[in-house]
């Protein structure tokens, strides 16, 4: 009953995290690249403001700038009258010590640089403007259509983080800096393969007892959704020869491999066995893990990941999220969160095995302005159709001897909650 | 006046939806992908389960499969003990109206058909084989190691539906079904164009009294982000022939033009009056929307749509979040939300004008188990920064006036809500 012995010793994944980058020292190369090929790319650098946004005191509408004490109380039936001295262009500044006198008002339009004590920007609009001299009908509040030195950004703040997610607003803020180039880190470069003698491709003819394989789909996709590089190295049979094959090669030329299938204890499940003989600097097998228990994975010259993950699909996303997503986001030093998370109530007990990480797939539903989650399937690692019913993954760690109704969860978000009806 | 008469006709952004909804056949056309090339793509069909999965009850363990009522009862110190009457291979089917007996146990690896009558299967590590029986030290209960015939899908039931989202687990399951290729909508091809003569490419040096273009980039990201297909035309001067020469062009070769900038009543601001001059199907120019009153809007040929947004980024996020996104939803047909949307409390009253859709950067946080909503800054359509403090934004309907502190609201998240301080 050796085999029992090596199940017996499961490793929690937040261990298994630590060995593994503690012996990993994978450091993600950089890339300067253009800002607009950043989005959702991972910054790699901090990104400070250069300059003040805006540069100097602006219009942000069309009209006459002028003191607010000028036009105070103006009505309608009783407009103020300004004599209009000039005119500033939206790309020259004034005179820089200029400075407006009372009753008097500059034009500008929307952008326009603004004489140090203007302090109101009355739209045209509420205007009418008689030869050299401008009727306004209306008081506007002190401040109002200006856009002031450094109330955007002020340089010297940070706009970019290293580690963070770049979104469309990132980009925008650097380009209002000029800033055309940022760093990011290369993407990770890894391999999925699938093992099983009994698999074949979906588009191939259903054959007697064999079954598509789906769960290399959802790994691939799932990594790519993480920002991973993945090459489809396809399926292999059940060799240990050309499982040893597979991996050698393809650690000479990727950062992380990832297998699928073959890490259980039978007797076709040779991929633990290859990896043990490939002298590896660790190599964990069996995760505190459920589902995704059978799992293994190995650090080789310090440099190289192998991921044996499971053959079921929910098994293999479990191992995904409880242990290489945590290693992905501190090798790639992800600030945040990959998904959102929400905190919300469990709308029913849920039980959890002591020592052992469960995940759960739940619907997160609101109820009476309240957020409820239900968990979707108690069992079965293999039933795929419970993650597009779900719309979020509940992680209960090892510690925890299950939830009673009513406490307070974390659940990160894996589809919409808007229209949630269970 | 006549220019204040025209902003005075502000149109809800609901009514300019429906209204270029009513006037616009643009049909994105499909194109049959195969599904590792349709991850974040929108599904142009529904996919329906053509066979049942798995296609047969089959172990989803490796060990011994029998009958509940044969191993009932074991415990270590007193084994059940069972005559192994041979062994299936994980791509063969047993004969087909075979049945095993009661004190018969077969052996069976992860993924082998199993025999109708099967209720259990003893998982290796928990028996031991002597010659041809085996030993087995523990009771499982029935079902234990089974994976059901149509247990995870039924033949016919929908996977994948038209205007949905195709994530991971939706290619995984069209992949477990034998379906390699899937009917998606093709992008949107759009182009984006800025006008002003102030502006300048980030990386360029600032000369004084320009400004880096910063509205550009962030529309042409969001847009990205929603899933259309942009091309950039860069910045143009504020010279009506040349902006006419642009659109026109343009609308030959592309679905949507997005200009950005030149859209308020100053004397500079051509692209209204050139749309005016092209003869649109419809046209409507000035929104009841905070920011965003001054964008446009114009159908032309029932298949072109043109959206001259406002040069100031958040004015122009807003003209696009509620204007745009709609429309493009529902010619996408795109189903659930393309952000995730969270109900929660607000922390303070925000005041709205009536007859006017407000939109709102906010910050959403936890607080005593409870999301509170923070409005974050009330005004400043150029404040690009409050967008990377924002995690969230808020819109305030026409027909409402504000809301009240302890109202609960809806907000669509655009940043990491687990770590929120206010």
């Amino acid at each position: 009953m050796s085999q029992e012995i090596r199940l017996r010793t499961l490793s929690p994944p937040n261990e298994v995290v630590d060995k593994v980058l503690s012996a990993l020292r994978i450091k993600p190369n950089k890339a300067l690249i253009h800002i607009d090929k950043a989005l959702n790319r991972i910054a790699a650098e901090n990104v400070y403001a250069k300059i003040d946004i805006p540069p100097h005191n602006r219009a942000v509408i069309d009209g006459y700038a002028t003191l607010y004490s000028s036009i105070e109380g103006s009505i309608q039936t009783n407009p103020s009258r300004l004599t209009i001295v000039g005119k500033i262009e939206i790309n020259e500044l004034p005179p820089s010590n200029y400075l407006i006198k009372p009753g008097e008002a500059i034009e500008v339009a929307t952008g326009s640089p603004l004489p140090a004590n203007i302090d109101v920007v009355i739209p045209y609009e509420y205007t009418q403007r008689i030869s050299n001299q401008v009727l306004v009908f209306k008081e506007f509040p002190p401040k109002y259509g200006i856009s002031y030195k450094g109330e955007d950004i002020r340089k010297g703040e940070i706009i970019v983080s290293e580690g963070e997610i770049i979104k469309p607003w990132h980009i925008a803020l650097m380009a209002s800096q000029g800033i055309n180039k940022v760093k990011v880190f290369n993407k990770l470069r890894s391999v999925v393969l699938s093992i099983g003698s009994e698999l074949i491709e979906p588009g191939e003819k259903l054959r007697t007892g064999f079954i598509y394989d789906s769960t290399r789909y959802l790994v691939k996709n799932y990594l790519r959704t993480l920002g991973l590089e993945v090459k489809d190295l396809g399926i292999i049979g059940d060799d240990p020869e050309e499982i040893r094959r597979h991996i050698v090669e393809a650690m000479d030329d990727y950062d992380i491999v990832f297998t699928i299938g073959g890490t259980s204890v039978g007797e076709k499940d040779y991929t633990v066995r290859v990896l043990e003989n490939l002298n590896p600097t660790i190599l964990i097998h069996g995760f505190a893990l459920k589902p995704g228990r059978p799992g293994a994975i190995a650090v080789f010259n310090k440099i190289k990941l192998v991921m044996a993950l499971s053959g079921f699909p929910v098994a293999a996303l479990a191992e995904l999220e409880a242990i290489f997503k945590p290693i992905y986001a501190k090798i790639m030093k992800i600030k945040g969160t990959l998904n959102p998370i929400i905190k919300a109530k469990l709308a029913k007990r849920i039980p959890s095995e002591p020592g052992i990480m469960e995940i759960y797939r739940v619907r997160v539903c609101l109820e009476d302005n309240e957020y409820k989650v239900y968990p979707l399937k108690l069992t079965g690692s293999g039933i795929l159709s419970t993650l597009i019913k779900a719309n979020g993954l509940l992680i209960i760690p090892p510690d925890i001897t299950g939830y009673d109704k009513g406490d307070i969860v974390e659940v990160e978000l894996i589809g919409d909650i808007s229209e949630c009806k269970m």
